[in-house]
């Protein structure tokens, strides 16, 4: 039986009862909301994780990108939603031959998706994307949000389905109320899309948004139909700063690699190892008042107040943010307490391959 | 033909032109200073550069982990040295296999090594990894480095090569006159070690540092005999701050995906598409006075003063930091202007894959 301390470091581990106790808790909310739950699978680029989310009650998942869109349609996975706005032509008959929902924020790209569908022969199903407050993607006013739904809803491949209310501030506002506060006003400016869309007649049955953040919030919103919260499987430093209390499944197994100084140990994993973007680093799980400085691509230190690990020492570290460090692993090891369960491929991939 | 336009983003883009300018520079560099290069191949993990860095004059190539070792060694890269100390039996046993020089730190991997070599049946060479003033890792002291290479030296199975001095401070010190004066410390205290080894008859026959950012100066340095630099075939904006000016071989590329204000747009580049450790983020070629924001782990935004791109632009960016960048790619584009010459993958593995 392979255990975690096998292991060659740094590498990802995910602890399965943790990550069964996260998934059951979504889980009983959502029923209990009743709203659906399409889990977003850019945390995650992992088919055997996308089936478990989709076999405790999810309606499908979310993408981000065309390339996670192809893997989990090559493996079956249903309910297919590409939440990124997109603007290449080429890429857009991908999608379309995936079966996702997409999401669309102009009307340039209205045109290039009812062209795309012409030519594979088959209807798209649209959400309008509305910019609830962020200004980074979505229809500028509700009312451009109605004239864009208008124009789907006219374009002969396409199927409008309703709206996209991604609120990207509410996810991490800074605590609770701040969360609640942000998230009110996003469903405030989607209530008056919804508003003017109804009064034309044209769908709004799916109204999608909502994070980890904001599970408890937006599932007791009324316009809201469904969920898009993604890292609440995994959780990381991040939502624990927000006061989220998912139970932390995810880690990274570092191991020292340099101990010649009173105070701190130097350990393999540091800007390849973990995502940088949140700042602050992670933290060593069991060694409480360490704390973890980035010494490089491939170092970090952990300053220790007494009691430092020895050389060939093995620490786990929660990361700063799940997302972007999973992104930079080829697997996942999926752990019962210290025995490796299983070795999931996470199919990350940042730039398509096209051959000359 | 293949050209730039046509590939979907983000992806890794390499302008041939001014990637073989760069080699022919630090060749010519290295030729002309008696010393040798090594390139690090942790920058880029890519067969194609490493053998490319060879047939324009370098020894051999530095690698970071294991896994990078394994990669170069079994396409025939020849002068592996691992830069890294490693606390892992088996990864020993592995690195052994690739016949790559390793370094020690502690008596404790002079004895694993020892182990490894013996099992193996071959000899090793082996550098003493010494701190010259980061504390990152390295024996912590000219005498500690002396009484490690000593062990080294009446180890059987190991066969001491000399030192290895990387100044991770020098790299990027803030300007040319403090990466000068952080560069002659360290070889102050390799100096030291030198003396010492000598004195005692140990080989001192490979003293190896430096990096792109002490090209210039450390090629200068009597004491050392071989560069590890590894950035100057790329680039990057890190780099260019610390004065340095080798040509901006390595962009990303990347599509306006929303633009529906005035003043910026949304590209479909965030923490997933260039490496966020140095804070701030990268810089559009030929948009002067563009300014790029983060957005998330897909998206960025770029605030333009005027003449914004349109819905479906392509835009190229200088990353800030080009190793942990080229990180999170699987393929390389190799370009001749706007052309697509190649497509070289990029076998970078943070994890390595254990099967039950």
């Amino acid at each position: 039986m392979l255990t975690k301390q096998q292991l060659p470091t740094p590498t990802l581990l995910l602890d399965l009862d943790k990550f069964e106790t996260n998934l059951v808790r979504m889980a009983a909310r959502i029923k209990s909301s009743g709203k659906a739950l399409r889990p977003h699978a850019k945390a995650h680029k992992c088919v055997e994780i996308a089936r478990r989310q989709i076999a405790s009650g999810a309606i499908g998942v979310c993408v981000a990108t065309v390339w996670e869109a192809e893997l989990m349609a090559s493996a079956g996975i249903p309910g297919l939603l590409l939440t990124s706005p997109i603007a290449d032509p080429l890429k857009m008959r991908r999608i379309v031959a995936t079966g996702a929902m997409v999401v669309v924020d102009h009307f340039q790209q209205v045109a290039w998706y009812d062209q795309a569908a012409v030519e594979a022969g088959r209807k798209v199903d649209v959400l309008v994307d509305l910019d609830v407050g962020d200004h980074r993607t979505g229809a500028a006013t509700p009312e451009d949000a109605a004239e864009i739904a208008e124009a789907v809803d006219q374009a002969a491949n396409l199927e409008l389905r309703g709206l996209q209310a991604y609120s990207v501030r509410g996810s991490h506002a800074g605590g609770p109320d701040e969360r609640k506060r942000v998230s009110a006003e996003a469903f405030g400016i989607a209530s008056r899309a919804i508003g003017i869309m109804l009064r034309r007649g044209l769908s709004t049955e799916i109204v999608s948004g909502g994070s980890t953040g904001t599970w408890k919030i937006d599932t007791a919103v009324p316009d809201l139909t469904e969920l898009q919260a993604g890292s609440y499987g995994f959780m990381d430093l991040a939502y624990r700063r927000e006061g989220l209390d998912f139970e932390h499944a995810l880690t990274i197994l570092a191991t020292v690699v340099s101990a010649n100084h009173a105070g701190f140990v130097t350990v393999d994993a540091g800007f390849k190892a973990f995502a940088t973007d949140r700042g602050y680093g992670p933290e060593a799980v069991g060694l409480s008042g360490s704390v973890y400085r980035w010494g490089g691509d491939e170092f970090g230190y952990l300053d220790v107040a007494s009691g430092s690990p020895k050389l060939g020492s093995r620490i786990e570290f929660i990361p700063p943010h799940c997302d972007p460090t999973v992104n930079l692993y080829d697997f996942i090891y999926a752990c019962r307490g210290d025995s490796v369960e299983a070795v999931w491929p996470l199919k990350k991939r940042t730039s398509d391959i096209l051959q000359n």
